[in-house]
This record gives structure tokens, C-alpha cells and sequence, in this order.
């Protein structure tokens, strides 16, 4: 009875038609009632953006075999408030965000819409966690990703976890012979270094495509990047408290005239 | 010579003809060069969303006397990147976000792209910071809040701040007699609660509108939310290392056999 009435909310920024979303529902579908609530187009890079300006459109779909879906014309976010509000009408015993075509390491959980929609879940108390394999292209293998999905969630779902916990987990594209497994590890100090792709459009005005090359300038071995260079996934534990507590207390001392 | 060659960047969410960043540019153009970009339209609860599917417009604009202008069709994470990268051609001394329409405290720093263009200064190493005023209407008296963030942005431009210093200070609705100054705050431990408004279009289909309730669910009196309940303009150190450490700690005891 417990088993039936566990319910795994299941999201992704990549949209609803992405393969990786439907590897991550078969990894975790034999864990519980999957329910999914995903978006209706891609959202990649949408950060922990909401939808204040335009309403929002929810319908159901049919797309995966026997499995509750939905698609919404939102961000990843509106997908899981949408969820929590209209369709589950009660917390989910988990969400899982993903299978991620694409990096979501170091920086980046900044501006993954994966990770904000598993961020949101969390803030709402619920156990979640974003997958992201680190291979960009449509038919990437997922077998390796939806294995670890796989393990993390049903480790997640048997622990005693604080409220609000949430992993960052990526995988490394290496064959599965060679996969040294899960790593705990820290975000690593990395960032983006942009260079705007300049074009001129038919009317001679300029235009901008955002591109960048990324750069870890974080040499540390308990680091997320050094974890996936060295064939292992990372796991990484994120908080939505972003007060930055060392700074605080350095300012209490020398700002007394605050 | 030096006071010349200072250059404070200037962006904002509300779109650049809001009153709120006129307020800013205003409060700062003493202390420095002033180069504004930001958005040409509303971008409010945009979070840290990054425009990768469509590209990118930047006009330069005559709307603030004596001031380099430019509006962007992007988020205000967008312009950030785009002043650094195609503008600026250097780093700023430091950049200054808002003043926004309506709070930032809290948890609203996820969802804030005040807070957001304020944090991708950040993680360019610049010193940052975006400013709130609790106060939605576009016709609200912003001489408290300008005030507030000239002092605030004086005070960081003669501090020695580590790199990638950010903080998010909201500015309470009070008058100027019963205000009671800056104070240094962790984030209050708040939510929204969401509920949708369901209505339907002419054409008998469903649509829903993001509407919700702010629970403040932290009794301390070292928060952001506090503080502007008392009277106190609230400052948050802020960070972009979102690494849980007291869980990855507390995993690795625990997790032995990952």
C-alpha cells in the first residue's frame, strides 16, 4: 500500500518531449506514483525565473505509458508550483528534475532552470534533487545517467533527510566500466567568461548571441568539476539560504559605525 | 583624476524608464562615472534567467541628462553580461541594482532579477548590490530609499571588501524621522504560498494566474524581514557558493557506503 501511494513529481527544463526527462521517469518509475509536470517548450537557462506578466496554460498529455503528465507553458518553476497547487494538491514525496541534456555543475545551478525547479520543490520542504548528464546531444545514451538517478532517488526516499534537502547530481559521459561512481562534493569556483557572438541582421542593425567559455579557476580535489574529470558523478548538496554568514560576522566587527 | 576614472554600472528588472533606477542613477552620479544598462522592458521575478534561444538587442538611449544609456531586450542578468563584455570593455568598480519596485528580502532573492544582476556582478568579482524599496506604486517618494543606497554605495566603495561581495538591501516605508538606519541581516526563512487564480478565456479553455501569500515562518530578530518590520533598512550579505557544507558534512559520517 505505502508503495502505491508514494508520489515522485518529475520536471525538467529541457521540455516535456525530451529524452532525458522520459529516461528519468522510467529510472524512477518502479519507486512510486510518477507524476509529471514539465514544460511545454525548452526553458534551458531560465534560472529561478517565474511568470508574473502572462497566465499560464496546464494541459494534460499523453505521452508517456500509463504515467500522469502534464505540460505548461511556463518556467520550470511555475511547473512545480503549478504541480503543488493544481494537480497534486499535496506535497510529492520527492521531485526529481532532469535527466539534464547538458552541464549543471559548479556555477551553473545558478542559472539551471533543472536546479530552480528542484530548488523550488525544496524551498517547499519537499526532498529533490536536479540530474544533468554531462553530454549535450539529442540521442545521447542515457542508461548510465538513469542508473544513478535511479540510486540517488531510492536513496533519498529510504534516508531520514533534513527539510529542503536537495542534491545537484551530474553525471560524466565515460563508460560504464570506468564510472567510479557517486561523490559528495562542494560546488566548484568556476564562472562563465562571455563573448557575444556580434552579427548584423538584414536591415543592418546589430545583434547579440550570448556564448562563453567556461573557466574553473578551482583547483580543489572535493570540487564537482574535479569529481566529473576524474569519472566520478558528482553530489552536490545546495541550500536556498544564500546569506553569506562569514561576511556578515567580518562586517559586524568592522562596520561598527553601521 | 581618480574620482573621474570610476565607473559605477547601474541596471535594474523594472525596465529603464521606471522611476526606481532614475532614483538610483541620481543617488550615485556623485560618486563616480554612471553607465546604465538595462532592460527595456519589465522583467520582475526573472530570476537568474539567461536568454540562449533567441539573440540579443542593445540600443543606446537619451533619456538620463549627462548619462551613457543603454536599454537591452534581455534579462537583467543579460545586461550585465552584455555592459561587461560589449560596453565597458572592463570591469566596473562596482555595480548597483535597482531601486526596485517592491521587497527583495527573504527568499525573494531567488526569484529577484534585481538581485540576480547584482549577483552576476558578483560572480564577475565585481563588488555589488541591489536595492529594494518596499514600496510597489510607480509614483512612490523614493528620497529615503536614494538616500540609503548613496550611503550604502559610498561605504563599499571606500571599504576593502573581498571579491564577489553582494549584498541585498531593502529599504522599509517609513518616514524619515522614525527610521532607524542600516542593519546588517541574515534571510529571514520565509515562502510564498501559492495560489493560482483559475479563470477561463472566451473560448471556454482554462488558464491560471500566479497570485500567492508570503509566510514568514522565522522569528528571529537578526533577518531581513525583522529588521524592515522595525524600521531598519535591511543589508544581506549574500553568496554564490550555494554548497550546503553543514549537510555535506553530515552526508559524508552518515553516507559511508555511497
Amino acid at each position: 500500500m505505502e508503495k502505491q501511494e508514494r508520489i515522485i513529481l518529475v520536471t525538467n527544463d529541457d521540455g516535456i518531449t525530451a529524452p532525458g526527462i522520459r529516461a528519468l521517469i522510467e529510472a524512477v518509475r518502479p519507486l512510486g506514483k510518477v507524476v509529471v509536470v514539465a514544460p511545454d517548450s525548452p526553458q534551458s537557462g531560465k534560472g529561478h525565473a517565474i511568470t508574473i506578466g502572462v497566465p499560464l496554460r496546464l494541459n494534460q498529455v499523453d505521452i508517456f505509458e500509463d504515467i500522469e503528465a502534464w505540460q505548461c507553458s511556463g518556467t520550470p518553476v511555475d511547473c512545480v508550483k503549478l504541480a503543488r497547487d493544481k494537480i497534486l494538491h499535496r506535497k510529492p514525496d520527492i521531485c526529481v528534475s532532469g535527466i539534464n541534456h547538458g552541464a549543471n555543475h559548479s556555477i551553473n545551478v545558478i542559472y539551471s532552470g533543472t536546479m530552480s525547479a528542484a530548488m523550488e520543490a525544496a524551498i517547499e520542504g519537499i526532498p529533490s534533487v536536479g540530474f544533468s548528464f554531462l553530454e549535450y546531444s539529442y540521442d545521447a545514451d542515457f542508461s548510465l545517467p538513469a542508473k544513478v538517478a535511479r540510486e540517488v532517488t531510492e536513496r533519498m526516499l529510504r534516508s531520514d533527510l533534513p527539510a529542503g534537502t536537495l542534491f545537484n547530481v551530474n553525471i560524466p559521459v565515460v563508460e560504464e566500466k570506468d564510472f567510479r561512481g557517486l561523490r559528495l562534493c562542494r560546488q566548484a569556483d568556476a564562472k562563465w567568461v562571455e563573448e557575444f557572438d556580434e552579427r548584423r541582421d538584414p536591415h543592418g542593425k546589430k545583434y547579440y548571441w550570448l556564448t562563453g567559455q567556461f573557466k574553473n579557476r578551482d583547483t580543489g580535489e572535493d570540487t564537482d568539476v574535479w569529481a566529473l574529470e576524474n569519472n566520478y558523478a558528482s553530489m552536490v548538496p545546495v541550500q536556498f539560504d544564500l546569506t553569506n554568514y562569514r561576511l556578515k560576522q567580518q562586517l559586524e566587527a568592522d562596520w561598527k559605525d553601521l
